[in-house]
């Protein structure tokens, strides 16, 4: 019968081998990452936290001292929390509420395509603003679903935009050309919602 | 041939027609939705942004006043720009970085599973403190992925948290036990990423 020490042992050298070659790996790879550069980054699909990463990507800029701005393209998707906290910082970060209220609360189409346009005209200024080093258009894919913005001319925008400026598009639906576009695509997938259960939105979660 | 003022009219108004219908079964949905209660959450998958989501929900709660707790069990997952931030709120966010780096890096599996325990330990404490309103267990499906801790223990006291903490769980290749108990699980895709076209890792999207 083997001695159970030395399996115990015997396990613990495998572990650290493997562990080694992994390591060797891995500094293999990142050896050969060496350009730095802004990025065009989507968060889309039909799962939450695609506003909510992006706004935690917002404070870990502004913890490194960088200064955002933020244009949103649809009323009410950002809550009180989010709010109190960007609030802490004013000289860091600028935020513009643009939309008029989700669309099946408007009903109104012209008054969605002009707030949708006064909305991207202050994105574009951003965007061509060298003092910011992340904007963040948050929701832009919904205004895009509903052809209020015309796709060909906003992906024209984020493609020529400054080299070392992050921006960070969210929304569902991302169209085509956008995830064509981008550098870095994360796609949030729900697989199990509470909201079916009969749990409704709640502080700290929803908004 | 018709008139295009008229046309435009029309759009608006089968546009608004539309509208108040979505708006009328989205009220009629939302009127179900009445409990209000603690959810697990689980934030898995390949993708960006399980951590950054989380992240973001903690200073969403912060922003509400709610006391928040983060156990993070695998050390340097964390950058300066998160610190950086939380640190502004010390009266309502405790964060312990217990983790002894990636187990790549540490190579001693005996080290790794008594940090795993010293740390679960410690989210046991934070999940029955009812000053706490959401615990953050930050890479925790990573420790249950190589076995560090029991599965079985981790679900059976997570399933018990009192019932009004939010408990976010993080990192990919959740067990199947904790989606199986989870209230909502997102799961994070990879649809495209600038690392596999030799851009490194940069201050404010990665750390």
């Amino acid at each position: 019968m083997s001695d159970p020490k030395f399996n115990e042992e015997e396990i613990n050298r495998l572990h650290r081998e493997k562990m080694e070659r992994r390591q060797a790996a891995r500094r293999k790879v990142l050896a050969t990452k060496t350009e730095e550069r802004g990025l065009l980054i989507v968060h889309t699909g039909s799962g939450k936290g695609k506003t909510t990463a992006a706004f935690g990507m917002v404070l870990r800029c502004i913890g490194h001292g960088m200064r955002v701005g933020i244009v949103q393209f649809v009323k009410g998707a950002w809550g009180t929390g989010e709010r109190t906290i960007l609030a802490q910082f004013p000289d860091l970060v600028t935020c513009r509420a643009m939309g008029e209220g989700f669309t099946w609360d408007t009903k109104d189409r012209a008054r969605d395509i002009a707030a949708a346009r006064a909305a991207w005209e202050l994105a574009k200024e951003m965007i061509a603003d060298p003092t910011y080093r992340l904007v963040l258009l948050d929701e832009l894919n919904i205004v895009l679903r509903y052809d209020y913005l015309p796709v060909g001319e906003v992906v024209e925008t984020l493609t020529a935009k400054p080299r070392d400026l992050h921006v960070v598009v969210t929304g569902r639906n991302a169209p085509a050309a956008l995830i064509e576009a981008a550098d870095l695509v994360t796609e949030m997938t729900l697989v199990k919602h509470p909201f079916r259960a009969g749990v409704k939105a709640q502080p700290g979660i929803e908004f």
